[in-house]
C-alpha cells in the first residue's frame, strides 16, 4: 500500500506561485485580473472581449460508471494537464468548483488529490471567491420576492400551491428537503409546502454555467419559470421585476476564477452543477476563456460518460458551439471488477474473472463517446492493489477492442505519472468532427428516445402519469424544442442503480419533466434524484480544524 | 429642496484610489494586505500582531432615538472622518457592513449617502468580501450537524423540541420566520418547529464582532449553546465536534475589510450585528486595528444611544478594554419635532413648539452618554427644510443645556460640511475617563435594573413567566454573570414604541432571556424583536439593474 501525506498537507507544503505570475505566463492581460488574495483571481470577461482566437483544443475528461471506490477523474485531469505542460504544450485547465456541503459531509474536499491537485485547496474547498454564495443569495432573494408578491396582494395571480421555485443552500441538510414555510399567522406570509436544494443543483447554477455574457445571464435569469397562476399560465422572474437585482447579485460570479495546479498549470475553476439535474460541467465561459490562453484545454464532466459526458456534448457544446478535439475515459481496475460483480470490500483482491466480466462497462462508454465524433482514450488510473496480471489484461483488452489505453499514476506522481497518457491523447486529436447526438427541433420525446436507445441501450421509454401531464404543458407552452437533461442514476446505464456492467433492452421510466426555462433545457427525471444530500454519521466536518496561525487541517 | 445625483451615481463618478495606496498612506504593511479586487482588501490580523501601539482616540458616533425620517448617522460619521482628515489628523473609520436583505428591501444601500459615502458602494452593499455568507454557512452547517446528530442516533440525548439554534440567511424573508423542517418521512430527518433569522441577528455574527483572535473565535464557537438534552442539560457546539469546521468557515471572515471614504480616508468595514439582539457595533478587531493606524478612530453603534451606544460601552468596550475619547450624538431637527409630536408627513414644516417639546429626547441621550464618562457633542445634521428659527433654537438650547453642538451638512458637502463639528469633537476629547455602567458580577438582574433605571428611567423591571423560568436555568448553569444585551424597541426609552420624547417612571417588561454563551452575553427580550424582516410591497430589488458593461444602478 502506498502511503503519502494527506492532500491538504501536500498542498500546504507546496510553494504557490503568485497568481499574477500564473496569469502572465498564460498571457492573460493584467488589466483583466481581479485578485482575491495573492493566489486566486477572477478574470474580467469584459476585458477579454478583444482577445482572439479561442482555439485551444478541448479535451473532455469523463469516466466509466462511478463506483463507491472512486475513479479519480479530477485527479487524472489535473495530472494530465501537468503532463501536457511538461511536454511543452500551452495547457489550461477548466474544472468545476467544489460544493461546500459535501466537503463537510463525505468528501472532505474536491480539488483533485495527492500530487495532482489545484491549489490553494483550502480556499477552493471553502467559500473560494463566493460564487456559490452568490447563487444561493440570488436564488433565495427570488424566493423571497415570490412569497412577498403573494403576501402583498398577488397581482400576478400566482397559485401558491404551484410555486416550483425552491430555495437553496450549500449545506448537506436532509432536514431542508421537505419544509413548510410561512407559518405563524397572517403577518408571517402565506404557508407553503416547499424544500431546499443544494446550491449545485439549483437552476441559477445551471444558468451561470451556460451563460455566454452578462447580457445573456440577465436574459436567462428573467426567463426563469417560478411557478404557475391559478389559470395554469407560467410566471417568470421577469414578471416579478427580479432579473435586474438577480443579475446584480450574480455579476461578479460570472467572471471565471483562476488558480493553479501543483505543477503550475493555470486552472479556471468555475461553476459546479450536478450532472443529473443540470449538465454537470464547469461554466461555458471558463472553457471558452481557457481556449483563449491554452492550446490544450482539459475539462471535465460529472459522473460517467452517459451522464456528464453526454450533457457536455449535447448541452454545453451545443450552446457554446464547441469543437471537441479529444476525450479521455477514466477507468480503474477496481471499478471494472466492481461492475463485474466483485464485492466492494474485496476490490483490492486480484480477480481476473470479475475484471473480464466488468470491462463491458468501459466498452460501452468508449462506444458511446465515439458516437459524438471524437476518439476516446482510456486512462487507466492505477491503484496500489492492481496486479500485473490485471494490468496486462487491460492492455490486451484495449488492443482487442481497438481503443488507445494509457496507464497513469497521477495521485502519487503528479504530472510525471501521466506523460504517456498525454502523448496518447495528443495522438488521438480530431478536428471539426465532434457533433451532437440529437436535434432538439425534433421534440423532447424524440430527444429522450435517441439518448435512451443510442447510449443507454434501452428498448423503450415509458412516461409515468405525471410525466404525461408535464409533456402536455411543455407542448402547450412551446417548450418542446429545448434540449433534454436526463436525470438518471450514475451507477447504471439503465434507471436501475443495481444493473451494473452494460445492461441492454431495458425500459427507461420517465417520472417527471421539469422545465428549466432560464437554463434552457427540460429535466427528465428517471428514478429518484438527490437534490439535497445529507451528512453521514461521522461528517468530515468533525475532523476539520484550524490552528492558531490559521492553518486548516482535516481536508483531504 | 436640494437636488443632487443618487448615491450610486455619486459613488460611480468618483475616482477611487487603489486600496494599496490607501493602505500605504495609513501605514498598513503591504504583507498584511489581502486584496479583493483593486479597491477592497482584507487585512491579515496575524500579520499585524507586532504593530503597536493601538492608541487611536475612539470617537463613538451614536444618535437620538431613531425616527422614520432617518437621522443619517453613518453619513455624518463618514463626513466627520473626512473633515478630520482635512484637518490633518490621521483618521480611520470603523463601520458595520450592510446587510444584503435590507438592501433588497427598503434601504437599497447602507454605506453612507450623498457626498459622505464609503466606496465601492455597490460591492460593499452586495456580497462585499463574503463575511455575511461565511456566517450563514457556519450557522447553517452547525444546524445540519445538530439535526444529523439527532437523526443518526442522538448519542448526546438532545431533545429535538429544545434545539434553540436557528438557521440564518441574509435575505428579508418573512416566510422563513416560522417553518417546520424534516418532513417527508424517516429518511429525511426529524421534524422540527424552527425558524430562520437574518444573518445580522445571528449569534455567529455577534461572535465575529466580539472575538479578539482566531483562538478566541474558536473558543466562542465551541461555547455556543445549541439547545438542551431531555434532562435539561445545555449542549454546546463543542460537544458536537463542530468548532473546528466552524472556525475553518470563519477564518477569513475574521480579518477586517479595508475600503475608503469618498474623501480618501481609510475605512474598516467589518461585522454588522443588530443593536437589539446583539451589541450592534462593527467588530472589535476592526476598531482595534483602526486604532493602530489612526490617531482618530470614528466608529458607530446602531440605533440610539440607549441601545447601540449603551452596548458599545457596556459590551464591546468592556470586552476589548477600550478607552473612549469622545462621543457624537447625531440629531436632526426633524427627529426632535417628531419626538415632540409633529406628524411624519409634516416634518418639513417649521414647528418650534414641537421642536421645543421633542428636544427632551436629545437631552436624555446626552445625559445618558455622560454617565459613561465621556463628553458628548451634538451633531446637528442639517436638512433642506430646517428653518433659521429652528436652527437658532437648537443653538440656544445647547447653550442652555450646556452641551457642545455643531451643525453639519455632510450629505451635500462631504467632509467640508463637518469641519466645525470635527473641531468641536476634538475640543471635547477626554482620556482614561470612559467607563461601564454596571458590573456584571452583581448578576443579570442587577445589570438589567441598572440600565433600566439609569438610562431608560424606568421605575421598575417586571419579569414575565417565561423570563422567570429562564432566569432560573441561567442561574442553574452558572451564566448569571454574563453582561446583558437588552433587546428593546429603538423608538422609545421605554419598551413601548409609541412613548416618544423622554418617558419616565415606566415599567420595563422582560419577556424572555436568551443565553448567548458563545457571544458571551444574555439577551433580555422586551417587547417584540424583529430577527427576520420582510420585504415591502415595492422592494428596492425591483429598481436594481445592471447594464451590459456591468454598471449597477438602483442602489441609493
Amino acid at each position: 500500500m502506498t502511503t503519502q501525506p494527506s492532500d491538504v498537507e501536500i498542498a500546504q507544503a507546496h510553494p504557490l506561485k503568485p497568481i499574477t505570475e500564473i496569469a502572465a505566463t498564460a498571457g492573460i492581460p493584467d488589466a483583466a485580473l481581479i485578485p482575491y488574495g495573492t493566489t486566486k483571481a477572477k478574470v474580467d470577461i469584459t476585458a477579454l472581449q478583444d482577445v482572439e482566437p479561442a482555439e485551444g483544443k478541448i479535451v473532455l475528461v469523463t469516466g466509466v460508471s462511478p463506483t463507491p471506490a472512486g475513479e479519480g477523474k479530477s485527479t487524472v485531469l489535473i495530472g494530465l494537464a501537468d503532463a501536457f505542460s511538461q511536454l511543452g504544450e500551452r495547457t489550461v485547465v477548466a474544472l468545476r468548483e467544489p460544493s461546500q456541503g459535501p466537503v463537510m459531509g463525505i468528501k472532505g474536499g474536491a480539488a483533485g488529490g495527492g500530487y495532482s491537485q489545484i491549489v490553494p485547496m483550502e480556499d477552493i474547498n471553502l467559500h473560494f471567491t463566493g460564487d456559490f454564495h452568490a447563487i444561493s443569495a440570488a436564488t433565495n432573494t427570488l424566493a423571497s420576492i415570490i412569497d412577498n408578491h403573494i403576501h402583498q396582494g398577488n397581482d400576478l395571480n400566482i397559485d401558491p400551491r404551484k410555486v416550483t421555485w425552491q430555495r437553496c443552500i450549500d449545506v448537506n441538510d436532509r432536514a431542508l428537503r421537505n419544509v413548510v414555510t410561512g407559518l405563524g399567522g397572517p403577518t408571517h406570509g402565506v404557508p407553503a409546502e416547499t424544500g431546499f436544494t443544494i446550491t449545485a443543483a439549483s437552476e441559477i447554477m445551471a444558468i451561470l454555467c451556460l451563460a455566454t455574457s452578462l447580457k445573456d445571464l440577465k436574459k436567462r435569469l428573467g426567463d426563469i419559470t417560478i411557478g404557475f397562476t391559478y389559470d395554469g399560465e407560467p410566471v417568470t422572474a421577469r414578471q416579478l421585476q427580479a432579473e435586474g437585482a438577480l443579475t446584480a447579485l450574480m455579476r461578479d460570479a460570472l467572471n471565471p476564477n483562476l488558480v493553479q495546479t501543483l505543477g503550475g498549470t493555470p486552472a479556471f475553476v468555475h461553476g459546479g452543477p450536478f450532472a443529473n439535474i443540470a449538465h454537470g460541467c464547469n461554466t461555458l465561459l471558463a472553457t471558452q476563456t481557457a481556449q483563449k490562453f491554452g492550446d490544450v484545454v482539459l475539462t471535465e464532466a460529472g459522473f460517467g460518460a452517459d451522464l456528464g459526458g453526454e450533457k457536455f456534448m449535447d448541452i454545453k457544446s451545443r450552446f457554446g458551439g464547441l469543437d471537441v478535439a479529444g476525450a479521455v475515459v477514466v477507468a480503474t481496475i477496481r471499478s471494472q471488477k466492481y461492475n463485474g460483480g466483485q464485492a466492494r470490500e474485496d476490490l483490492t483482491t486480484e480477480n481476473l474473472e470479475a475484471l473480464k466480466a466488468g470491462v463491458i462497462n468501459l466498452e460501452r462508454h468508449v462506444e458511446n463517446i465515439r458516437k459524438f465524433g471524437v476518439k476516446p482514450v482510456v486512462a487507466l488510473n492505477l491503484f496500489w492493489s492492481d496486479t500485473q496480471a490485471e494490468r496486462d489484461f487491460m492492455r490486451e483488452w484495449a488492443e482487442g477492442f481497438g481503443v488507445a489505453l494509457a496507464e497513469c499514476s497521477v495521485w502519487s506522481d503528479g504530472g510525471a505519472g501521466a506523460l504517456d497518457l498525454a502523448q496518447t491523447v495528443r495522438d488521438n486529436f480530431v478536428k471539426g468532427e465532434s457533433k451532437q447526438l440529437y436535434d432538439p427541433a425534433a421534440g423532447i420525446e424524440a430527444s429522450i428516445e435517441t439518448i435512451a436507445h443510442e447510449l443507454y441501450r434501452a428498448s423503450s421509454v415509458e412516461y409515468g402519469p405525471k410525466a404525461k401531464k408535464d409533456l402536455q404543458y411543455i407542448k402547450d407552452n412551446g417548450w418542446e424544442e429545448f434540449p433534454v437533461v436526463i436525470s438518471k442514476t450514475q451507477y447504471s446505464f439503465s434507471d436501475d442503480p443495481t444493473a451494473l456492467g452494460a445492461p441492454m433492452g431495458h425500459t427507461l421510466h420517465v417520472r417527471e419533466l421539469l422545465p428549466r426555462t432560464g437554463a434552457g433545457f427540460i429535466v427528465a427525471l428517471t428514478g429518484d434524484v438527490m437534490t439535497m444530500p445529507g451528512l453521514p454519521k461521522e461528517p468530515a466536518a468533525n475532523r476539520i480544524d484550524v490552528t492558531q496561525d490559521g492553518t486548516i487541517s482535516g481536508l483531504f
